[in-house]
């Protein structure tokens, strides 16, 4: 089949690779009809990761059922389904309590958490492809209804509209809050946008693009362009002095310090720490990293980080951290999607052919163009 | 009348104070018949704190009400209470959610939060004294059995017991967890105990003085001695390489480096980050403080610290902090000692009259003759 | 001053009381500027309770603060607040967890709460009136943006919108969820609206009165005629069989018989048992009282009603029941009114000067010429 | 192999029937060691139940894992294993949310839950026999330690002490409240040490058989025998006239009225309305049924019964019903066991080889000779 293949740093291409099959009782198998190109694929294309050539990208996979195995009991042949990025069992210690993200049997280095296409999350080849072995299916496929609507809001489920969401459940935003979102790139948005679903009085959202900010002042939220100033400020001055109840980190440790001509890893945070009022609370869906070689001192490199703890401390904050356990929300997401009660679609810049993933990833690294978020569609021409 | 009045630092004295009288109706006086020296009140005592001479010391007060104001509705003079540490109104959005330690009204800094005998805490005289007002009396007084069994627990409900709590509740130590606490001071002592009553599997408490460790033993913890090498490895060997589903950190920024000879004020925070398991949560009752003169750094001195936040996000971990809401445990810790499920008062070490207050501060700020916990008795002779 | 005087069943009158004026240091006076009738007035209206003549009516009370008592903190004449029908006290220990409609402290006949204007509510004249006398006011009052906007949202914080909302939490409702509400009367709307606000993903109405049917659908709600058939069969046929993950009873013991020629007085109640999926929850705000004169049967008339416990065992369900704890929410709800993020008064379809009141109650009894919700102008001519 | 078939009312008898097969690729063969009679076999045994002739009994089991299926991940032959008393797939909504009693893929009938060996709970035999099949086994399976200890605590993971436990959980104790429990058999006996363990600071236990009292006082209950006169007033009593905090009904549908001479089958119910304070809340693990031919009534026939609705709306409380979801408490209370923290065994009055089971079932139903509960050792001779 053809997927995509990441082959060095700034180059990935469509290649020929071998058709996955059914390994294990529980696997399915499932002709890709929808799958994004990710941030956080953006990691391992621009070489800042450890992932050897080789590697089939692809974590937000949506598509047709094509083969099930002797195991699986609730899906068959010809059922639409969205998986989540995470790769989870569903039985040990952390699926049981939801944390799906944190799974303790799928990653065979003993790291707690898998996930498709992904470098050192586990041994599964990613869904940028014709076809995707899905392992404990029954698990990690969410049946969708059949037919092909509401597809760019559907494939989104399977990573960004969760992720979002995880910032607000991390963060404990609850109906009447006011809340502030920091980055306005797809996770943002989304974060932005489950805050607004949640019934959140206002939403923040602080980027400096203005498209991006365009984008948050369209979906209701208020846009905050900290190349104007001090964000903080920006938002206590429009909350009677007092900060917002809750913040949301969805920029993580590539944030830029304030006069954005340099990464500065824990300036949000710390932002955040000033924006939020006391007894207020964080959610940090936001990625950050043990060990990031490209970092710009030594303790950054080991994800050491200056953090304002003092402030922190005093203002009583709460901290919740992560990556999202989609299958925690996603039926919950997918129900509100099928009644027409959220169009996340909102995000989505370009639907192309899955030819068109070396032009596309270039772009959107770049960020030119307009790309800011990409379906691949392995069965359009 | 009398009162401990804090003179220079490492100068206390008991001297005569005018006497404290109703000053709004919803006031009460109290006549103290027990009150301890804390921990905290030694950062005054050394000096390390912009507290002015003459302040009158002691947030952790218990005695019989003497007077009562107009405003008053369910206290009559004779009742014996206990007061929380901290000073609160009831009314204004913090307090209504329960997060009395961050009330909005008491302080006319406009720092959220308000305590007696304290530094920046507002204007409340403390009470290792023979009288004290408290306001919003019918918020800030709990009502005690009558009679004099217990005193040496009840007092406790003024801060240390349902700090130790607040330690377990940040953390959200449910039955049948593991527990990590770092520090086996008289907080990190009520945090063990607190977890245990909650029902943890098993509680590790983490310090290297032979005394603390064994009070930690005589109450159903497993002590770890970090001289004895690497806390975090050590409670990893006991747990199947696993760690702890929740830590506490009982210690905060006047934390000792493993080796044991400066302070390194995040070591603590960054050994629960690696103490715990993935999906995790950290309990932080523990101190941190946006300034510190002393600090060795000039980070320190800010409240920034080198924090492991790239494992922390990495683990998924949650992480709460702040002073304890007193009020939010303390009718629940009371009747639980009234019941005889919970006798805090092990960890008091010395009941004295308050003219011992110079010579208690002295050996408390040193260690020596087993001073851990001190009991002012203002009525003893 | 002038008031609304219930005089005998089916008579009220706008009478010339005494002036209320501040009685302990913790009250204050309110100048009303809207009181609204509520459908529990209807019972002292009728006669079916044990009201004595001469109470002045009216717990849904907005208005401006007239004088302050000399232990009053946080209000300032010329304050605009609007008062929870729940008169409470702030520090007993259900008003503590936030229970506020269960009051220990301010009702004298020793019953868990208190109201305005209410029969066996304490000594709380009602705010259909030109002045209202708070007790508690610095618990009581929640203050609102300065002015005269969104007066026909705001004056709804006193009880409906929260009562609604009220119904929600209880049944726990939470985004992605589908419910069935019984009863489009005020609360029921309010309770639709709440759940919609919450993210829920479809929320079904029952009703039988084609008015509010109407209403229901503009919102957003699903309306279920009842009068065209079975609802929960209705309502399972649009949910797959399934059933509904929540319910709220907004109707209570008044509840009509299928057939809507008696009072069958748990139908609403076995309804839902049956409309609900197995795990899910009822919220139960409609009012069921322990002693019911009118009622057709002895049981009924000391509250025993015949319910469907095998089958709500046999789903699991969870039931959350009781009158409404305003000041839970009231501050949330005003800032989603504050911030045009909702609009309750669109239930209300009369505001009329005070005098008007004899005839809006009999007009709103006998459901005529479109009166569903009254709001009352004191300062109106 | 042998097992205890089930023939016609009171008489089971040691049969030998086909050794079970894996059958799906999901499946374990466990060896069963130890396996217990539970009351609501009696159901069963008394023939009050449409259970046919030749049903294989037994839902409480543990076992060695003697046959792995070719899909199952965790487990190996050799394993030590507790099965919970539910059946359930992990994978669909209710599992998912940990409702894992209202499986939906489980029980072919439609109904929401399976057990092993129990009429209507799907087709699954009973594990009171040499050997079990376990569908689902990597889901249904819980690890114990190796070796043979405290099988007497840890074979009741299967069923009363979760069952109890969860009692606890619908009621929502917390640490510090009071707890009233009714009846003193085992799942009472379980829900009263599960409430003490949780930190209750007092928990009281209504039956009328003096051992059962008695237990009840070894655990530190407090034992309140109702043929001394009104339970409800009793506990008010010792509780200054408020009631309790939370309420557990261990008893059902089965309740004695209070004079003892018949079935009333709400009398529990009713009197634990009565029981607990305003703002409490039930926990409802005892077992009410939608169709029970034996009732002496009509409506009580079909589940129909009379409820103090009044009196529970008034007191604003809260009800969880329905059978214990175990999975979802198991794991945290086996850490309690091998920790040392939990020795449930206490309650376990006969441990015999599986030839006595029809002696068993005979003396446990007429309650003599103290058979309160009974393991069966299938390896015994």
């Amino acid at each position: 089949m053809r997927a995509v293949v990441y082959r060095k740093p700034f180059d990935v291409a469509v290649e020929e690779v071998p058709d996955p099959r059914i390994e294990q009782p529980n696997d399915v198998i499932v002709r890709i009809t929808s799958t994004c190109i990710c941030g956080s694929d953006l990691h391992m294309y621009e070489g800042r990761t450890t992932a050897e050539p080789g590697i089939v990208l692809g974590h937000e996979n949506l598509g047709i059922v094509e083969e099930v195995g002797g195991g699986v009991t609730a899906l068959e042949e010809g059922d639409r389904v969205v998986m989540p990025f995470n790769v989870a069992c569903g039985f040990c210690k952390n699926c049981l309590a939801g944390l799906t993200g944190f799974c303790l049997t799928v990653n065979p280095s003993g790291f707690a958490g898998g996930a498709y296409g992904y470098v050192a999350m586990g041994p599964y080849p990613g869904g940028q492809a014709e076809y995707l072995r899905v392992p404990f299916a029954d698990f990690n496929c969410l049946p969708l209804p059949e037919g092909t609507e509401h597809e760019a809001d559907y494939v989104l489920l399977a990573d960004i509209f969760p992720t979002g969401y995880h910032g607000c459940e991390l963060a404990g935003v609850a109906p009447g809050e006011t809340v502030a979102v920091y980055g306005a790139g797809p996770v943002g948005l989304m974060a932005a946008y489950s805050a607004l679903l949640r019934g959140a009085s206002r939403v923040f959202v602080v980027d400096r693009v203005p498209e991006r900010l365009a984008k948050a002042r369209e979906i209701g939220a208020v846009p905050v362009d900290f190349s104007a100033g001090d964000p903080a400020g920006q938002i206590r001055d429009q909350t009677g002095g007092e900060g917002t109840d809750k913040g949301v980190d969805a920029v993580g440790y590539q944030a830029m310090a304030p006069a954005g001509d340099h990464e500065e890893p824990a300036s949000v945070l710390n932002e955040l720490v000033r924006t939020v009022r006391p007894t207020g609370a964080l959610g940090v869906p936001g990625l950050y990293v043990p060990a990031d070689p490209g970092a710009a001192d030594e303790n950054a490199r080991h994800g050491m980080l200056l953090v304002a703890i003092g402030a922190l401390f005093e203002k009583g904050l709460r901290v919740g951290t992560g990556q999202a356990n989609v299958k925690r929300y996603n039926r919950q997401l997918r129900d509100m999607i099928t009644e027409g009660r959220a169009r996340p679609g909102f995000v989505v810049s370009h639907e192309l052919p899955l030819d068109a993933a070396p032009v596309a990833y270039q772009k959107f690294d770049q960020r030119v163009d307009g790309y800011t978020k990409v379906i691949l569609k392995p069965d359009a021409t």
